[in-house]
C-alpha cells in the first residue's frame, strides 16, 4: 500500500484514514467528499494527506480505494471513477448490505473488486467523530465471489489487518442474510417495540416507568432513520425473510403462552439463553501463525470457496496469496492462520472439499 | 415504622432490609426465608436484625410487613401469615405482576394489603447481590383499589421513600398492561430475536459476528427463565395482548418494505426515534414540596383515584393521609406534592374529576 484514495470522509471513511496515516506514516492519502468542507476537516484532522474536489482525481494512480459513501450514492460513484482506476489497483467499500453493492463493483470493476464490512460503528457520524481504533479487534467482513482476485483480496485483507482488524470471509448473499438477522431485523425491532409501547394509549408519565430491560432493547430505535431506510432498501429480500423468521418464534412463544405449555416455554427460554451467553462468549481465535499450502486449480471461486470456509469455522486467516503456476491450469494458494488448532480445523475442511493441503515448515519467529 | 418484617431475604428483600436498617437505626426487622441460611446471612449482611424460622412468628406485632417471594409461593405464604398480621399493620408485595396478586392479598387481608412494585432489580439474586441503595432515584409503582386503605398506602409509600424511590400510584390492570409492553414482551422479544438467529443454521462462528446493536437488543435474554415463567404465567392476559400489538408493529413494517413504501417507512422509524428518545429525556419532577388538601367523600376508590391521577402526569407525592370527619360520610385527603407546577397539574386533574381541591398555605421551610 503505497497510494490510497478515501472515497467519503464521515465517520468510517475518516477512520479508516486516521488509521493508516497512524500505521503509516509517509502513506499518501486522497479524501474525497461530496462535501468539500468534509474533506478539509479529513486533511486538517489528518485522516488523509491532501483532499481532492474530483473522484475521478482521488483514485487516479491509487493502489486501493475504499469507498465509503452512503448507499444512495454508490452507484453514481461507481460510474464517475471507473475511467480513472487503475487496471491492478484494489476498490473496496463499506456497505452494510453486500448482494447488490457486489453486484454493482463487479459489474463496472471486475475482478479489482472486493466487497468490504466492517462491523463497527459509532452512534455519532462524521468526521469529527473519527477513531483510529475505530476497527480495533472489531471483525472485518469480505465478501469474496468467483470473480474476485486473490490479489484484490489480499489487498483489502491487508486494509482491514494495518485497522487491528479481524477478516472474515463470508459471501455476499449470506452475509446480507447474516446481518438482516443480527442488525436490521433488530432494528426494526426495537423500532416496533416502541410504537407498540407508545401506540397503547398510556399517559407519557407512565411510558417513563419504562427500566434498564426496555431501555437496552429499544436504545438502536433511536438511530438515524435516513441511513436505516437505504440499508433496508438495498437488503429488503433477505430482511423480509428473517422478519419472518422472528415473527415465528413469537408466534410459537404466543402460542405456548395461550396454551399454557410452561414447560415448553422453559425449555424454549433455556435454549435462548444459552445460545445468547455462548454468543459473546467465544473467544477469538488467535495463536502463533501457521501455513498452509494448497493446490488449487486455476478456476474462479477458489478464493471465494477458501476464505469463506475459513469464515465458518471462525478460522483467522492473516496472510494469503496466490502464486500461479507458470505451465497455467494450476497455481498454489498459500495461507497465513493464526493458531495450530484453526489451522489443523481449516485443513480438514479444505482436504473435505477436495483440496490437497501442505504445511510448509515455515519459521516465523525469526 | 418500627417493626417490620421482611419475607423473603433474597436479593429485593435482602436490599429492602439493608436500607431499612441503615435509615433507620434501632427498627427491629424480623426476617424469614423459606431456606433458613438465607435469612441466616441476612442477619450476617445486618440486612434483617432477627432471623425467624417461622414466618408467623415474624410478623406477629410488626406494623408493616414486606413479601419478597417469588410469585409461586406468595398465596400459600398469605395463607399462613394471616392469622398472626395485627389488624392495624399494613401488608405489601414486590411482585411484578399485580390483578392477581392484589386480588388474593385483598381476598385475605382486605384494605391493609397493598400491591407494590419496585422498578430496580439486578441480573444477580440472592441476599449476598442485596444492596442498600437498589432503589435509590427507582420508581416504586403502588397500585390501590377500591379496597385499599389510606393507611396502608401511606405506610407503603413511606417504606418506598425512605429507601430513595419514587412513589407512583397505578392500577392493577392498568400496571399488569404497562409492564407487559415494557418489560414481559421486550423481555419475550430478546429471546425470539436470538431464537430466530441461531435457528437459522448458521454456522456458529458467524453468528460470532454480532455486533454490539444486537448485545443490546438480546441481553436480557440471558435471564433466569425459572423466574420469567412465574411472571409470564401471573400476566398471561396483559402479555398475549401486548404480543399482538408488538406483532402488528412488525406486520405494519414488513408490509412496508414488501411494498417498498420508503417514505412512510422513514415516517414510522422517525416516530420511533422520538418516542424513545423522548422517553428517557424526561426529568423527574421535583422541586419544593405543595400542599393539597381535597374534601372527599368517605366512598371507596377515592383514594386510587387521586394518586393514579396523579401516576399518569407523573407528579410525585411525597406525603398523604386522609382524615376522617368525625361527622362521617365526608373526609379531607391531604397530600404534600413535589413541584409547583406538578401540584397545578394535579389540582386541574382532581378538579376535573369532581373534586374540591384547597391549598393550604403550608411553609415547610420552617
Amino acid at each position: 500500500m503505497r497510494r490510497i484514495a478515501v472515497l467519503g470522509t464521515g465517520l468510517i471513511g475518516g477512520s479508516i484514514g486516521l488509521g493508516l496515516c497512524r500505521a503509516l506514516p509517509g502513506l499518501d492519502v486522497a479524501g474525497y467528499d461530496r462535501d468539500p468542507s468534509a474533506s478539509d476537516r479529513a486533511v486538517a484532522r489528518g485522516a488523509v494527506t491532501r483532499a481532492e474536489t474530483d473522484a475521478g482525481q482521488a483514485v487516479a494512480g491509487a493502489d486501493l480505494v475504499v469507498m465509503a459513501v452512503p448507499l444512495g450514492e454508490f452507484e453514481a460513484l461507481l460510474g464517475a471513477i471507473h475511467p480513472f482506476v487503475s487496471p491492478d489497483a484494489t476498490v473496496t467499500d463499506v456497505a452494510s448490505a453486500k448482494t447488490a453493492v457486489v453486484a454493482a463493483g463487479e459489474g463496472v470493476l471486475g475482478s479489482r473488486f472486493v466487497g468490504g464490512h466492517p462491523m463497527a460503528g459509532s452512534e455519532r457520524h462524521g468526521i469529527d467523530a473519527a477513531d483510529p481504533d475505530l476497527f480495533v479487534d472489531a471483525s472485518w467482513i469480505l465478501t469474496p465471489t468467483a470473480t474476485t482476485s486473490s490479489a484484490a483480496y489480499a489487498s483489502a485483507s491487508e486494509l482491514a489487518t494495518t485497522l487491528g482488524a479481524r477478516v472474515v470471509g463470508v459471501g455476499p448473499d449470506e452475509h446480507d442474510a447474516l446481518v438482516a438477522r443480527l442488525s436490521h431485523v433488530p432494528q426494526l425491532t426495537a423500532s416496533a417495540l416502541v410504537a407498540a409501547a407508545a401506540g397503547a394509549g398510556d399517559e407519557e408519565a407512565l411510558l417513563g416507568l419504562a427500566g434498564g430491560g426496555f431501555r437496552d432493547v429499544t436504545r438502536i430505535a433511536a438511530s438515524d432513520p435516513e441511513l436505516w431506510i437505504s440499508i433496508l432498501r438495498t437488503n429488503r429480500t433477505a430482511v423480509l425473510g428473517s422478519l419472518e423468521h422472528l415473527g415465528r418464534a413469537l408466534d410459537d412463544a404466543a402460542v405456548m403462552i395461550e396454551d399454557e405449555r410452561w414447560n415448553d416455554l422453559r425449555d424454549w427460554l433455556t435454549k435462548a439463553r444459552r445460545a445468547r451467553l455462548e454468543l459473546f462468549a467465544k473467544p477469538v481465535t488467535t495463536g502463533e501463525p501457521v501455513a498452509l499450502s494448497i493446490m488449487v486449480p486455476d478456476r474462479p471461486g477458489v478464493l471465494a470457496e477458501v476464505t469463506t470456509a475459513a469464515g465458518k469455522l471462525g478460522a483467522n486467516i492473516e496472510d494469503l496469496r496466490i502464486v500461479h503456476s507458470t505451465e497455467g491450469g494450476r497455481g498454489r494458494l498459500e495461507l497465513v492462520v493464526a493458531g495450530r488448532t484453526a489451522a489443523d480445523d481449516l485443513a480438514l475442511a479444505l482436504e473435505a472439499l477436495g483440496y490437497h493441503v501442505d504445511r510448509p515448515d515455515i519459521n516465523f519467529s525469526t
